[in-house]
């Protein structure tokens, strides 16, 4: 049962630290206070290390990442690291363009974050140094599907073991392993990948779920997975005919903020290979 | 009839990639989904020509330039005419500051867009070659009424004919034209102005028809300019006691979400000269 | 009564400049259009004279600063007072960062601002030299409470003299003060802390209010202030079951849009000392 992972966070409003791009950083500030989390957002170099050192976690997201912001990556997130903190890459473009390909690797190989969140074609790409995308979102062709299923769960372990963090892979079927465990979670609907930035959004809300949630990693990221789908599935209910996405995207934050264990525990659809 | 236009662009899904203002760039991105379009955003000069290499169009709105951003407009710029993509330039603010008038008429002069929407105020500058706005907004005296119609028509096309671009001039009465021809447009509703960045979403919007509809630039701008118009019309039906600019913003880009070609000819209100 | 100074905006329609957080940028800039004023945002040193020049008001908010856009502040600032336009400083997150500290304690003594406006724990810092907040957000040990009260007015009027600025320090207690009278605002809802940036919209609005009632500063932050808190008050009224924080901001925006002299009147709670 994930639900207890809920709770805690709203016990320990974990603060975050996101250097996160900055179409969806809004949307991530408000999920991350609608879980009970508290964000600051921070990118320059001078400035993220005093930042980094009040938090419990940081968040990285190389959306829209620039020269000065890479550098603060970097400074940050070898502070956190160094203060034990939770550090998440969210490697946005990964395999789209050369400098976001080579920034998303060199993160993960020097921070090495305890937790690595992605679409199948991000996170192949980490994985083979390389990659193609169809900008931001996933290629079909990489999709996770049943007949893929068992295939992609020893991929995700096997990646969890070489990178050492906990591997995250969001899709109509959701993913998040260590190299011995797979949650395999089918929470959520389609209609999500009609709002820009759910995926920074989860993003967000693992880091802190994984921050309150220092001794049980896998299952707070877990949780936040099948948060993030059930509260996409609770808000789908809330929508009024006529709604957009636009409207969707404030209902999902709003099922959120109202997200408890029992709703999460009683939501929840995954299972563990 | 321009609802064939509409439905192109869920039949293509095209990828725009956007160099855009973070004041309104959640929006942006939260309307190219909603019209059936897929948004990419990059604005760091050794990362722009990738991104822009895998998309089909690219949405150039200077509203919050700054050297390194300008950089990366004119690499993307030079990228994406060299590809045959389409490109759309919003002067946000020319006339309202030196760098703002001078970056606009440089992209209007080295890239040649194949789009420029603007107010009246912006696209006055780029003719005058300087010009004076209050702040963002149109001033009032440059206004497109009933009285000045004709000759602005005429300036549209003139305008048209010497920069080879498609020019959109969008106020209470809204023009797109080409050299020969001009769409006057009468959809739309004056709240549409306390909304930040209705602007910077129809160019959004715009670059995603035009880049659809390759060989009806001049159709599909009027399009979107009419999509636009109308999303506001039901928008504002839509709203209910108490809500005001800000639920109104989320409400126009569901209009946009349930946009089809039958709404849009239903509602389009329109002549050509 | 506070009424007239929020008609005073809808009347004059002031044009703000906004050097401000991309965080919340969005919301700040549709809260200054739904009180009737008119914002712009610029942050490039080379561009923001020119934009500041045609402003009556400067939103200076740290939240995301970096050494370019703290460049921007310094030029902006110096240009604004030149003319003798109103200018507000947001300290955000002074006191959690040596960078943050400096730069809000170096805006206040060399530009001089006519209002700085944060929480305890941000107004502590500059009045100490140095701070320690949690975050963004306040420290629940410099809470300005019942028991705190009058020592906390005596403190708001004498940094209001030394600085030479209105000070505004709000929390569960809103304290709006000059050097010899204090306003004690018992306006909005504890829930108006779990939306992002409530704080920031708050600076904005104010610059817009003390923009358009230059020859009463004191009364016109306090206006802004109690408008910012009722408008808080009145969207939880609207607040639908399910509806949490990503709504809550959008009602809270709707309310100031239709916020009038009449409506403040009737609902604002302060007392004078």
């Amino acid at each position: 049962m994930l639900g207890i992972y809920v709770e805690e966070v709203r016990k320990k409003s974990p603060l975050v630290h996101n250097i996160t791009n900055y179409v969806t950083v809004n949307d991530v500030a408000n999920i991350l206070l609608a879980c009970g989390g508290s964000p600051i957002m921070s990118d320059e170099p001078e400035d993220v290390e005093d930042i980094t050192s009040i938090c419990g976690g940081l968040n990285i997201n190389i959306g829209t990442l620039n020269k000065r912001t890479i550098e603060g990556m970097f400074v940050a997130g070898k502070k956190a690291k160094e203060l034990g903190h939770i550090v998440l890459l969210d490697p946005v473009g990964a395999g789209a363009s050369r400098l976001r390909t080579e920034t998303a690797i060199k993160i993960m190989e020097e921070i090495k974050p305890d937790v690595i969140r992605g679409n199948i074609s991000e996170i192949k790409t980490l994985v083979n140094g390389s990659g193609t995308t169809k900008g931001v979102d996933a290629d079909v062709a990489d999709a996770v599907t049943e007949d893929s299923l068992e295939q992609m769960v020893a991929f995700a372990k096997k990646f969890a073991k070489k990178s050492g963090a906990i591997i995250a892979i969001t899709g109509a079927i959701d993913l998040v392993a260590d190299k011995d465990h797979c949650y395999v979670i089918r929470n959520g609907r389609p209609e999500m990948g009609r709002i820009t930035g759910t995926g920074c959004q989860l993003s967000g809300l693992m880091t802190a779920y994984v921050t309150a949630n220092r001794d049980h990693k896998l299952e707070a990221a877990a949780a936040a997975v099948t948060s993030m789908g059930l509260a996409g599935e609770i808000a789908y209910d809330h929508l009024q005919k006529d709604e957009g996405n636009s409207t969707y995207r404030n209902r999902i934050i709003d099922a959120i903020y109202h997200m408890d264990g029992d709703t999460l525990d009683q939501g929840a659809r995954y299972e563990v290979f």
